[in-house]
């Protein structure tokens, strides 16, 4: 093998593959880049036996071939290299050889033949989405999702659609996301690693393409974003019925700057340490006034009130870190919050925009 | 006390305090910052019995009294409000109210009168010092100050003055740094412990004064930026001759671009990893020629080649994180690096600036 190509291009390909060629791996190899060189174009692979991500990168083929690098060392190589140099790599045996104007280096390889054979998506469903949608909805769901290994359903994103709907969820039993694709006309259901929509993420975050193709068959799902294809298993298992969760119609809800209810649950956390973090939210419809407080014994107190449009009155106590992450979820100026009472499920929506919705649940008080 | 102050003032001015008034002293008071409200003006304090800290504070007084409130607390309430908003301090006993628009709290402190007295600077010497210059010279300074607790003096910065020069230096025994300020015409020396001088840093960074004033008595020293006053105790001790470290005139001597030479090092530091961080610097006078290299015989190896202006030649094995710290402590495009050998001290400066050197120590090879 024997190829050039830019400094730049190759920093790019090697730091997508950093996360999965992870030197934590089961086998050695499985820390390293696979160099494919063929006729007319470099592949640089990458897995780590539950997802494998390969990117085309631009580059001179002058010999075919291939071979498996430690992708940390060669990451961090490269990445120390100054920005307009040419890189020409070639390989005797199973080593590298770097070579960058006067800066040059060998790095011992394992054969391509020892790496494990990269995962198909063999014929299955495909969707197309817009890449900023799909972005917006991978960020605004992922937090939600459980890192609890005891139930490992709930540590994947669920993926289903029906009725030209795709809606994507997460819930770790205390606070559920969901957002809604519109004029999606293919039908399934799908359970996909936390792990795998970071990458799939990192790789929307390069290129310039503006759709994303989502592939499924019946144990995998693959991303192809530009010239980038990851390929995942899927959990397997039944998603709760979620929506059972969510009451269509509430007692108590209120409207008001994002903001200040984000400010004001702030300050209230500060005084919420001792208490597990749990915070008070009073609604009183005579006053349209939303209150958020709460009240360490020995430290002190602290409390603030916000003008907002209110409808019934009734207070809920929440944990600090869900409403600030459910608020953090959302860009608009305005946030409608509804409940029913001290123990039902808290829903928070844009007031202009159906397609996201986020449900904490109370603590008991 | 009663006081109207600034959202942004409050906050500077409790932010310049935060590392002094930690949890972690031994006294509780000691995570307490002391309020002090006089006739005309609104004063702030921190002590660890080691540094203390006081600020004068632009505010409204409308009424005069002193408290101490948890400094963690009151900092993380004020730095979530609102930037715009008048904040209002009040206290009834030993609580503070906070009052900030429609945001309000109240946190249990403590009586000054349980504060410790705060040191004053006693007759002593006292120089002025551009802040520009001052910054400049710890940033390039403490890096080399020791960690090691055996040795309390290698622990501290040492500033000693004669001939009109003033001299701030610091060693671990492994590289020492030396900057010198011309035009000084006091002469004391001390040792000032490094802690000390990352919050002088600190209160430097607030404030448009360009000129520091900094005060020296036999136990204490002090610094005046602004409206901000810092004084800590001195190490005591002899600090060592560094001075006969540093060889006058060495054998072999190179002048090359930094930047260069930064990444030959950074590129070498990464196959040094298993040979404790050990690079070698070969320079060659009949090629003009320095060449960075290192070897990991399981792994790998690397090599660099620089142009350079060369007179001798030689090789010194150095430790890659000395030398790289020392290269970042330069900002001219051009560096200049003598040793004699294989056990001498490697001697770096600015070819067209002598105020600073940096000494790295080499391994044995």
């Amino acid at each position: 093998m024997k190829v050039k190509i830019t400094q730049t291009n190759l920093n790019k390909a090697l730091s997508l593959m950093a996360r999965v060629a992870s030197a934590r791996a089961p086998l050695p190899i499985l820390a390293n880049i696979l160099f494919k060189a063929t006729e007319n174009k470099l592949e640089l692979s990458a897995t780590n036996l539950e997802v494998a991500i390969t990117n085309i990168t631009k580059s001179k083929i002058d010999d075919i071939g291939e071979v498996t690098v430690p992708a940390k060392l060669l990451s961090d190589f490269v990445a120390q290299l100054p920005k307009d140099e040419i890189i020409e790599l070639s390989f005797e045996g199973n080593k590298l050889s770097v070579q960058a104007g006067s800066y040059s280096s060998h790095i011992q390889g394992m054969s391509a033949e020892d790496f494990p054979a990269l995962p198909k998506i063999k014929e299955g469903k495909k969707i197309i989405l817009n890449k900023v949608v799909l972005k917006d909805a991978l960020q605004k769901t992922m937090l939600a999702a459980s890192h609890d290994e005891t139930r490992p359903v709930l540590g994947g994103i669920y993926l289903h659609s029906a009725d030209g709907k795709l809606n994507i969820a997460a819930t770790d039993g205390y606070r559920l996301a969901e957002y809604t694709i519109d004029g999606i006309e293919e039908t399934f259901s799908a359970i996909i690693p936390l792990p795998s929509f970071q990458d799939t993420l990192k790789i929307m975050q390069e290129g310039s393409e503006a759709e994303i193709e989502v592939l499924f068959d019946e144990e995998q799902f693959g991303v192809v974003a530009g010239e980038t294809e990851l390929v995942s298993r899927l959990i397997e298992g039944q998603y709760p019925e979620y929506k059972q969760l969510i009451p269509e119609k509430s007692d108590i809800e209120f409207t008001l700057d994002r903001e200040s209810l984000l400010t004001a649950s702030k300050l209230a956390g500060l005084f919420a340490r001792e208490s597990g973090g749990s915070i008070t939210i009073k609604v009183s419809e005579s006053d349209n006034l939303v209150t958020v407080s709460s009240v360490a014994s020995q430290v002190g107190d602290n409390s603030s009130d916000i003008q907002a449009e209110v409808t019934g009155s009734g207070s809920v106590v929440l944990n600090v870190r869900y409403l600030t992450d459910a608020l953090n979820c959302f860009e608009s100026s305005k946030i409608n919050f509804r409940f029913s009472g001290s123990i039902s499920p808290c829903i928070l929506t844009d007031p202009e925009n159906s397609n996201y919705q986020h449900v904490v649940m109370p603590l008991k008080s």
